[in-house]
């Protein structure tokens, strides 16, 4: 193996470029040349692919959020014939192996070279958390973190006003940024897909609250239950909270990646690397319990979900005011 | 003058709570007793006022958001008959002036108080900047980093994925905080009360700059225009920018105040006491031109109007991309 | 069992307080009472100490740095008269158990009152990272993500001046700070106890960097090893690198927690409660492998060592620049 | 005139990224080309210099601290020969006037040229505050936030272990990062150069407030009086105050600049071009009670010296704790 190629691909997500850094830094330290694919998939496929060797710089995206790859949307990739293109470019430049960094999307990507032979591994960056195989995403901690600052800064303004926020964060379909930012700012409520929720008992609770000397609140309501506004509108039909709706959006995404994102991401990369020069791959790498670890990627995708640790709500459960 | 009253009223901002401390902390300097009014003009009609000479931990409050004195709202206080009834609780706790913190309602409050006799002064709290009298608002500062630290982010993330993001930021009429939110950013546009917009020159801009090679940007719009949404929905009638609208909200409210907003709220909170001490009253005070000044309260509020700066619009048309 | 007591001892982490609030939390939400235990074990043998149950603004906790219950020297705890004489208090109070919540020191306490027949719970609070039977203290993650920060400031300026920075971290006699911060921000070389240096393969190093361009850079040095100024002065000896040294000192240990020691400052305070209610004690508790686990804690201080993860040394040399 | 060159100069500050790309943008908006002389003077005469309109990613600069046009000492440029090679290298490359982001070293190398008629424009960029001819500089309200920040976390320690802290913060001459940061933070000592300080009056305060209920404190010092090692030492011959000494050091410099930076970076790049187009020159500017000055600068270097305010210091004398 001579050639390794580095993309990045879906939503962005803080570490990425930490990722990029360490990917390119590993492949190089073992003498092997780092070819950076901008654009993601659809890059790969036009070409736009570049040797990162030279770049002296590398070590300043260190802490910058985004990706200097770039990311960009390309369903045309899930056609077989679009597929052996993006090979054939691989090829062309020489190019032995491709570590993708990315969500769902970015690992089918990955698993469909990998079932055409072309050995790709694929390191989860998301902010949503939701990938199986790994217990955290690179992006997530950053994402709680902006999340968690963002509820602070709403707690003082609830409690001074005597008010209800529903916050939504993000997360697609997982209601992990939700439950990790929730625990973090004593949420009254939490509320993500993973579990039924009941509106008449939360709008009790806040009730109650009251009766006992809490006259403000916070729910943190995740993306995948539904949006802010209509929580709030269901929940204003059970009392009168002088409630406000706030969606945290796209802040959470980029900005400086935090410790936890950047030791992670430089962890995977360089475990990416390892894997390629022992002859492995088709892999799909994380980390489980503390530990590197790495699991066939088609295996993963087809028979594997991510699981939601639920059980961060019943513990908010019992530490929240009442 | 023994006792002095300290309130917050209308909606919270970033170095209340600094303005509070420094307000109670000159009043004792001068050996006066300084009583916290809780819940804004509510809690004055409502005689919810207790002494904080006893309190130790005041200055454990320098940095904090919100206000520990709490803020409501309280139409009612338009009515004579309710100023009359504040009055009488300032007497019964023999408070001889009161020093309200806060935006445009509460300069209000006092100045009715001020009409009827009851000496008054205002310093301006609000994110907005929006105060007649002063070049910068206490809160206003914090207000615009949290943006433009939001700005930052939204920034990697339209970079990386070759997008527009239309941006809405409080204010309510001013174009203050969307400004410098704008200009500190390197928006593509800024869009103000205080200027017609030419939403067909704005997507005309973002055209040629993909032409030159920035296929992102920022257009940053203050909330009284109109909601982000709703200019998303026209600037897409001009082009496909896939755009996408953000609305910071209540986060620019709270945390942890900047330095800048600190230092501000204590110069006024002592210069304050130093004009009650000197038998003024009936003041709304401020910061023009890098000096402390007091304009007569009644004056302020009836012929001036707050000036924003709106020569920053054209400093960022100048500056930005092209 | 209806009354626990929570005690903060050693030198303060953020997070503290959090754990403090989530103790006291999960002790009412189970119907017991909390108290809490003013500075550390002098207060505990002083009868400092106060029912938490009225407390209505615990949550306010959840967020700020240092600790409510305050902390103290106090090596007079080593003697077993003292101890009787705490144990005494806590009766008195009718307390039944003890969450203690510190480091090294702390534990030794808690140990010794298990001995003595008091049940007591050690709950890792320090930046340090530096006790047995956990991967993580409550302070640790904090700490690390101040230190990157300060060492992106300080990497601006290396290479702005083509200078090098010799940047001393807290965390006694563990490296693990130094290695999380420098990881993350792709520092040049990383001096901990845990591993012998050689400055001079360092300073060879340095100079090869300017040879391939990098005329800047990076050394983090655990504060276990030795100051920054005595490094920086052995380093001038091997080369002229324009060095300065820096201590980041106590700016390390307070602060708003992130949400990660927020969210293990949750877990570990609600744990701490349920294994009280299962009638367990005499235990050190923490997170392994990503698990909430429970030692013996006379076995834990006596047979175990915090276990650095020195492999962190090894992935950043493989991804420094070269 | 159709080429204007841009120099960063002296230690860096953050916001002169953000001032780079001001005058760069300014310039090509009218029309001119804009050359980045790298390495300051030094490179000025070894003729390190580049077309920068070349450059796409120039807004990436706007929050990113440090200088990409780096700096360097060089005491040679004091000799007028050199100041001749730096005039011919800049009509070498056919530019006709220069404009310096600096602090006084800076300013004097502009002088130079000035003198030997090279038209040149000085910009206040530094840390310290004390540029004559203006009130604020570039980097100035950055790192007093730092420096808040960090007294912020320091309080928490000092306040949870009942201890005090002697907390040096940078400035050169100046006393307005101690003063600004301390007033912001509520010290209970700040000690500047602009004013004798009283030891023995310092410590007796300390004793007061334990006696008051406050038994932990702060002192700012500016670095232009002593070290904070030297002061502990002194102060700890007059109590027992359980002291630390910090040096808050480089991180003050560099890390992503704040609004107020960032604005006053763009506003005063802007004005530096405008005022060569109106075909001035030779000139120290500013910003002075909120509006923008242009000075002659030689005599602002030959008669005018920076003036802190020193009314902050009786301001904080009144609000302190006692």
């Amino acid at each position: 193996m001579k050639r390794i190629g580095i993309m990045t691909s879906g939503g962005d997500s803080s570490g990425m470029n930490t990722a990029v850094r360490a990917i390119a830094r590993a492949a190089m330290d073992a003498g092997l040349e780092a070819f950076g694919i901008n654009y993601g998939y659809k890059g790969l496929v036009e070409g736009n692919i570049f040797n990162m060797n030279s770049l002296k710089d590398l070590d300043t995206i260190v802490n910058r959020g985004g990706t200097i790859l770039y990311s960009a949307r390309f369903p045309e990739f899930a056609e077989r014939e679009t597929q052996l293109k993006g090979i054939e470019q691989l090829k062309k430049f020489g190019i032995d192996a491709l570590v993708v960094i990315g969500g769902d999307g970015s690992y089918h990507g990955a698993e469909k070279l990998t079932k055409l032979g072309f050995n790709s591994i694929g390191i989860p960056g998301t902010i949503d958390n939701d990938i199986p195989g790994t217990d955290f995403t690179i992006g997530f901690d950053t994402a709680v973190n902006v999340c968690v600052d963002a509820l602070d800064r709403v707690t003082d303004t609830a409690r001074s006003h005597q008010r209800h926020f529903v916050v939504e964060v993000m997360g697609r379909g997982a209601g992990d940024i939700a439950l990790w930012a929730g625990v973090a700012t004593a949420a009254d409520a939490i509320v993500i897909p993973e579990r039924e929720y009941d509106i008449k008992a939360i709008a009790e609770h806040l009730e109650e609250n009251r009766k006992h000397g809490k006259d403000y609140g916070i729910i943190v309501i995740a993306e995948g239950v539904m949006s802010a506004a209509d929580f709030k509108e269901q929940l204003d039909q059970y009392g009168d909270f002088d409630s406000r709706a706030i969606t945290l959006a796209h802040v959470q995404r980029g900005g400086v990646p935090t410790a936890k994102d950047r030791v992670l991401a430089a962890r995977l990369g360089d475990y990416a690397i390892k894997l390629l020069l022992e002859g492995k791959g088709g892999l799909a790498i994380g980390i489980k319990d503390n530990q590197l670890v790495a699991h066939d990627i088609i295996d993963t995708l087809e028979n594997h979900k991510h699981h939601t640790d639920t059980t961060l709500l019943d513990l908010n459960d019992r530490l929240r005011f009442k």
